[in-house]
């Protein structure tokens, strides 16, 4: 790790906190952004290295910290000016239209989709932290024939920046899993706030309500992108919520006790299992 | 409050924190259990006094820190027991029928409702805690006719328990806002988890995961309870929040950023307003 030259596109939350906790893993550490005062900031914070004219074509990995189209547009127009035999990474919450467009495009470089698992509901260079990964997942999604030395290093980066489990899947199982893991949690924390309720009952809320509502403070065009992008998943995961809903309304409108134990009961067991994993 | 005797009806999770919390802020503090042994371990603690042969009688307040249906039954077979011009109140989630037994049952006592809006998904006294309630807020519901003495003294309590915020409303008042703030959000973890890909997908999880599921890990025997006496608000509030759930899965089927981001940016927006409140 210590002789790579890495490049992040798009100094945000994500980007900034992995430059902060990537910074001294690396011999440098670029960044490109739309903004070029945040560049100049995070620079002056010693967060990052003073760039090259151009730090693409300088850089060994390439980590693209933008939202999901845009994503898209910048690997079409820089795929010639990243250095054959980069690592090409991201940290975008749906893997499989960059993986299409890779082999499509089929440049000289290595793509290795990434999904680090963790994430706050604010935005911004600003916000960004040091330990934003620690302990968090890192699910890795490799190119056909990506070779293991690829492979090896965007593993590095993971455990560098803090993650705890680097996982390895296919792009298609990974938008599937997200989908359940990541994205029905932000729709329904969204469908919970939606109503004039709650600003109205504002004080009658404790920890349940506070947690599982906490993501509806939701980067909205961010959260679009991705729920559309994966939609065809996501709204299997909706379904398959829904009907378990329904099932324990059924149960409490017939006053099913049991029913509705064996329910909790379950879900309880398998929760306390995990989470004592 | 310092002239006070108050007795703890069930020294579990809640009763046990409320003693911690309480103790030092009254004149006696008995409690009750049908685990003797509690009382004794409790009492060696120093988190509550030595019982006298018949603390009910001798209290000025009563906390019923019980189950809905036996905080019923407790007071059904104790109402003689309880000093003329005490103040009973409770911390159970629902609050009608404690009042329609009260109503009932016309006894010597001022009934005010009462629920901390604090909780852990763990229970019993081994797990209490003196700074559950900190920063909580608490729901009184004093029964028709009470006494500003006795709401004082209920408001008293709330106070030294560490809550933040004490509101007065009404039984059903009470469990109409309930069922949204308080019960919804445990039906959702619950059908959340209701999936074998919970154990399966266990590593792809974050914050936005974990946080949705934490009460997931359920009492079922006090949900179950809870939810069925509660039925014809919540099953309204679960109707409600599927509507917004199937509002926001047909924006995604169709491909309406617009529509969908129109959704969340409200939400965001409600969402931020009543945190920075």
């Amino acid at each position: 790790m210590k002789e790579l030259t890495v490049t992040i596109v798009g100094l945000g939350l994500i980007g900034g906190s992995i430059a902060r906790s990537l910074k001294s893993h690396v011999k440098k550490l670029y960044a490109i952004d739309r903004d070029k005062s945040i560049i100049d900031f995070a620079v002056g914070q010693g967060v990052i290295d003073p760039s090259p004219k151009d730090p693409l074509c300088e850089s060994d990995v390439v980590i693209l910290c933008i939202y999901p189209a845009a994503a898209l547009d910048f690997l079409r127009e820089n795929k010639d000016r990243i250095k054959k035999g980069a690592v090409v990474t991201d940290v975008v919450g749906i893997k499989t239209p960059l993986m299409e467009l890779y082999n499509e495009l089929k440049p000289d470089f290595t793509y290795i989709g990434g999904h680090p698992m963790a994430g706050r509901e604010v935005s911004g260079f600003i916000n960004s932290d040091g330990g934003l990964f620690e302990g968090a997942s890192f699910i890795m999604t490799p190119c056909e024939g990506a070779g293991e030395g690829a492979v090896s290093v965007v593993e590095a980066i993971a455990t560098a920046i803090g993650c705890r489990i680097v996982i390895r899947t296919t792009t298609e199982d990974h938008d599937r899993i997200i989908a359940y893991t990541s994205q029905l949690p932000h729709v329904i924390a969204t469908a919970m706030c939606d109503t004039p309720l709650l600003v109205k009952h504002k004080n009658f809320t404790g920890g349940s309500f506070e947690d599982v509502t906490r993501v509806a403070k939701i980067n909205e065009y961010l959260w679009a992108e991705l729920f559309i992008s994966n939609r065809e998943y996501l709204t299997e995961e909706i379904d398959r919520f829904t009907k378990s809903l329904g099932r324990i309304k059924t149960a409490i409108e017939a006053c099913d006790s049991d029913g509705l134990m064996r329910i909790m009961r379950k879900v309880r067991q398998d929760k306390e299992m995990i989470d004592n994993a």
